[in-house]
């Protein structure tokens, strides 16, 4: 393991493809071409002090991606809202999984994850699309950016920001994006692609120095990658192009948004250097003035469960005053 | 693995000490010698909707036993409360780790285990007392039924649901207790013990039929009791007799209230047959006419996992009729 | 394990659904609305003594799907033609990996698995459709019969028995179809939708007496499917449905061709007894007199591997009569 | 793994609390307020040449600890004495199996470990304190070095080498502390708090560089600290400052005994930079003219079990000069 | 597992080969046809109250077997012996590593195990013989029944009785053979063909019902004859054939030896079934009236290990009246 | 791991005895003092397209070693010949198991490894020589160079060119030794044991750099040999020695064929520094000028199955202008 100080300082050169601002500007133009909400309607859950809907809104391609929209019961008022995004081979479960942010006061909205559920968590939004790569989510479609499941996932999760924005009682000035492992990677990725995020938060991201994480690790998803280019030797390079296409160094150098990090410094799912890779280089080149507010938390003896409630109570502190939630009182 | 069939008709003739009643009397009472509560002080948490309270309580020999309370931020109603039990190696955490029952409106009293805090969980209750036994939680002081561990934390779980009536806005007529794996075995050891409780749920319960389950499994905690007798091959018998004074069955055997119980058939840690031990008997002996109302959901393709969010959706619905939760409304 | 007498008897009625046969009929009916050949070019691979063609035929719903065809070089005279399905996880790989049948005298074509490539072996056919379902093949739209991936790769199999009568110098009436684990589950499903098919060699069959494979083992690709069910926990009837249409079992009942069988006892992946369920029903319900001859070798003290080198003997030695392969005049 | 010559020269300074000597004189006058010996009986082995007693002395907080004391049989003369001290999780077993130093000619007194036996072997001697901490007996009471498990369990090693002294026919004079693993950072511990000890054995010391070893590691003892610490994320000050009170290092290097030491270079329980970290500072401030006698013995192609037999050889012939052993004819 | 009664019962009829007694009796013959004495020569250990020789003896083939000689130190009077024979994997280690015998005052010859050390254990014996089989000891030469292993380890042991009444100072009608797993099987052999055998104590042991033993085990020794089996498919009959001449089983019928038996109920390398068809068929064929004494102690919670220091301890108290080793008194 | 530049300069000092070119002249010499070849009878495939005949040649002390001999069928001329030795644990299994020299025109000799199947393949050649050394092949003899098991399969491999060589249908002038794993150490043996090879192709070559090897992994063979020095503490200095006359870098400094490597990145079996040691020293010592053509192709993500298909893809694409196997027409 590298030392704290090493890593403090790790801040690798990633390769980004000459294109790669016009491929997402392109890729998210196409998705936004049709209105975001498709589907929104309440959902019974026994909780009476949140309010839920079933949401289904256009992701890729105008695909229906399904997402739960909860917050504070009977309260009518514009409410900052947080945009979650599950881990990998999980989905959007059942609305009572997930209460923090809600009992905060916040709007919450959680995403599924298309095509992934059935590995960790269940889900009800399928990838209705094919081509060439390898059996599992990370792989489908890898031979070529166009195709790749990220591409589509990534998208998902931008339009997830565009449809909390859409609905209403959200202030859309005032929301965040968030979440561990691969949610903290798509929320790396929305802040790179939003400008007017207010707020990133992101735990053990995944999908952060791409090439030096299929290198260091043989757990998914990063060794599911690996674990197909064992098997299909002659496509190294192409499969490389297309990961430089949804790296989140590249997507961290170009955020704006206040950041909150945690990582784990035993992490051998999402190895820490590729985290502070993306923490090192955070809003680096965003085209601004000096770099966003930004603070990461380390976890010495946790591996990718990093910090687990004791991240979770400093990003409750750390984003109240940023978003300013739905007091006692506002929810009357 | 047995059949289904077969689980359902399941229910072995545990052994019951002759004094059973009377060590549990006598155990009780020693503790209920003094006042309950010890300190009551809020805590915060940042979360809106809900106000929280770090509660320290009696238990066993008047030791001091540290708990969550948390309930619907604002409310002075009167509210039926839900009494939550931990499972091994784990305590009470951090107060935002739980919030599915104060989301529903329900007063929350979540007790730590003494002890145990480290391998899985966080807490803050030692259990300072020594005796001749084992290493772990499970084997300590099990030599003796006077000495075990469990003696201590079963007495403690019914102190907390003492506390619970003890505290402002709480209706004792309706006071829950729940919990899986080891929290479903202190659940159903208060509900034997307490005859006025409103209603148990216990899901995937540890210490029921035990010793069968010591015999069937190598995972841990009835694997470390396996363990501790293949070092000290010489006291098997006084094991047994010890845990005869834990048993889940016979303590459901007395039981009152109204029971919803889960169980994964796959359960290799707290295996199928042993919760089936406890639900086919319980109330068997609890000297009334007929059967407490009770339901079993079971879990085919789960282990010790069970239901998860499956299951609490069906214990929300449940038990909302028979505690009658905080409405929207009421919490103004 | 059951006793070898036991497995000999075993039996069991699987269910079949009503429309079971109409179901099939549909889909194949379908699938051959189109020419079968798409593609053949030559592919050099540095050995003398085969010819080796790249192939590309029309499989379900007309997509691409792969094929090597390899046969004795230079040998213009018709030839019998074994045709090889790949096992779960595997493609076609490389036209030097699978050179047995070639070297004995055969044409054959080896059949990619559309989608699967890349945890075991290599390919070059990605299976373009999308459905509701799990993240790993076995599991691809497995909540519908029409969307389930087996149905896709069940009628590819017809195809590719289409596909190799369509090419030069075989002779369509003495085609067998082999295979090993998802490769045999494959061949019997073709021996039962085929009715003039001249032998059929399975050994380790998946995907029969599907409703108890997933009882059993842990282990992929029946795995999958109970990881699937112990997350979603809601579709085990639906799944079962699917899988109803894809049972080997049911197509062994349909079968007419003679049949070579091989199962190691201590198989662990497709458990014995769901092999012997094929095999013992062999042809039960083909609407002939009698029974297709057959017959079945076993491993007692192998595993999934089964006899391996000493099954391909076996293999060889049994299929040379049936099919009377090039001899060395022959081929000049 | 460091090389050799690395390791030769590794002597980190290890942080010493400023008050370690008080802490240690304190704990120890405590100790000794009370008469050692409290129960020496004897003990049937159907062992002819060796006799043996259950010894019970008082250890830390005059909590009565058992051993066995075990001598040449009808030998009445005075005999140089070793102190053995058993590994984590182990008691003192049954007085035949270690018989090792016994029949070599020794006093032989091999102490019970407080509160362990049952992971690895039997015991006898509980450990009735309880504080905050976790819940192996390597994370009894860790918040605070007052309430250290190993505070405990040093003072009973310290103890144990007065309880031998006191017994009839030893020669004060010449009693040696030995152990493997945790049994050897015991003797090392009794090592560096005994300044008239005749000879220190010590063989794959645990609990040297304690503060290097809980990072290196996931293999219990040091594992399991440092999975206590990944649990409760907010005490890693408190835990460092509990553990610099009982590390090897400082220990070492107060000692003034001619050592021995033993260690495995691909030792993954207790590094062997560890041990080589108390090797190499050995009486490096034991406020005397030199450094005392020491040799170390490394076994390249072994891990934690060292070098077994052979570092037993080795200890023989070693020790054998230093204390003079009951010669055959001295045994009349 | 099969229930205490069933195996209390198990009494399998056990293949004979019809010349089973004549093979063993030309094997021993043949052997016995040279001096059994090759080296005796004293070995310095630096334990002074027992005398140590390096022992030579000619087993069989005539080849040289290592073994220690220990008893107690300056003792001249004859004295019952104790013949060990170690694990498999293991050879006789050192000397110092086996003192319960030597200290319980008997002359104790531990032999080592021709070609196996390496494994666990160290020894110096190799064993110079080559023939078809497996690559691992309990396979070489398994192929036929003069070839195997097993023939001249069990030739070994019949031989190292004969060497330790060759041996001055042993009385040679008090000589018992014991050991654990191999050691136990082959102290079970040579029970079978000594009939002046004092005593047998046998605890887990290896060889018995052997032809189950292979069906039941993946675990070695067992299972490297079923991996073999694995490999090598069209053995089987040989194997077993082979098998059947080394069976504990059948040398247990012939014994007339008082024998002390041990078995851990939860033994996954020895399935317990194994050791009671022995236990239960000892001495039932030979040739005698009534049983010889016996007794069977079992662990219900142990595995292979068995009873451990537990079980030596009722060795050692059973076996003293028996063969009345040296007192303190006779040991002037 | 250590980066590829590293790699391709990692050129270490390998001790090569002093009378290492004497030790092997005389082993072969003794070796060949009689003819090579004992027997060759024609065997029944049922592979029409091939010939085999089962070959017994005279090895290591004239024992008797199995090979497949395997060419076009019905093709008389002289054709150039491929050596093929299997990997550790594996014989020359059946003779359709490896098809692919043949099927590319080349006769084609697969010697079978003595003593060593069983593990993971099949064979027929026992190993009739027996000394002190560890219970698996890799240890046999281990303690003296002239009797360790690798001085009798490398002076076979020899043998099996000699042998092929002497069978009719050969060109001496045209033989290329191949093997991966064992096999491709033993192809690199020959290769610098016969200065008139044709062709040298080898892939994750074992016993290359050998003292490195045993210090860098568990994985057996190698980590036998570790553990075989983990038991036996004394013999380091021995092993090392014997070692040292069978290390690949030494053979490969000598040879003078062209040659073909392959190495998987990840392999933790053969670690790669080992096999670039072999590669980058090949030739540097065979006396002539210059180095031979010489080539390496590496698999990153690969372990120690390195390329597969693709590597002999590249083998049979590089060997074929070399070699010139039999074309189509020249097989008529």
């Amino acid at each position: 393991m590298a030392s704290i100080q090493d890593l403090r300082r790790y801040a690798p050169t990633v390769v980004e493809p000459a294109d790669f601002d016009r491929f997402w500007r392109d890729t998210l133009d196409a998705a936004r071409g049709r209105p975001v909400l498709v589907d929104v309607r309440p959902h019974r859950t026994d909780l009476r002090l949140v309010d839920t809907w079933d949401v289904t809104f256009a992701g890729f391609a105008g695909d229906p991606v399904r997402a739960w929209y909860t917050r504070p019961a009977g309260v009518d008022a514009v409410l900052p809202a947080v945009v979650e995004y599950a881990g990998y081979g999980r989905g959007r479960g059942l609305p009572h999984e997930r209460l923090t942010w809600p009992a905060a006061g916040y709007a919450h909205l959680l995403m599924d994850n298309r095509g992934q559920s059935g590995l960790h968590g269940a889900g009800d939004t399928p990838d209705p699309h094919g081509a060439p790569g390898g059996p599992w989510p990370a792989t489908w479609g890898i031979l070529a950016p166009h195709d790749y499941h990220y591409r589509r996932l990534i998208t998902d999760a931008v339009r997830a920001v565009d449809a909390v924005r859409a609905l209403p009682g959200v202030d859309p000035a005032r929301v965040a994006a968030l979440g561990n492992s691969q949610g903290g990677g798509l929320a790396l990725a929305v802040a790179g692609l939003c400008d007017d995020l207010a707020a990133l938060l992101s735990t053990a991201p995944f999908l952060c120095d791409v090439q030096r994480g299929i290198e260091l690790t043989d757990a998914a998803p990063y060794g599911e990658i690996a674990r197909y280019l064992a098997v299909h030797r002659q496509v190294e390079e192409a499969v490389r192009h297309t990961l430089s296409y949804v790296d989140g160094v590249t997507f961290a150098r170009r955020a704006t948004a206040p950041a909150h990090f945690g990582i784990g410094l035993r992490d051998n799912v999402c190895p820490p250097s590729t985290g502070f890779a993306a923490y090192n280089q955070y809003g680096a080149a965003n085209g601004r003035e000096g770099t966003p507010p930004r603070e990461l938390h380390t976890y010495p003896f946790n591996g990718h469960e990093g910090g687990e409630a004791w991240q979770v109570e400093r990003q409750l502190r750390w984003l109240d005053p940023l978003l300013r939630p739905a007091t006692d009182d506002a929810t009357r």
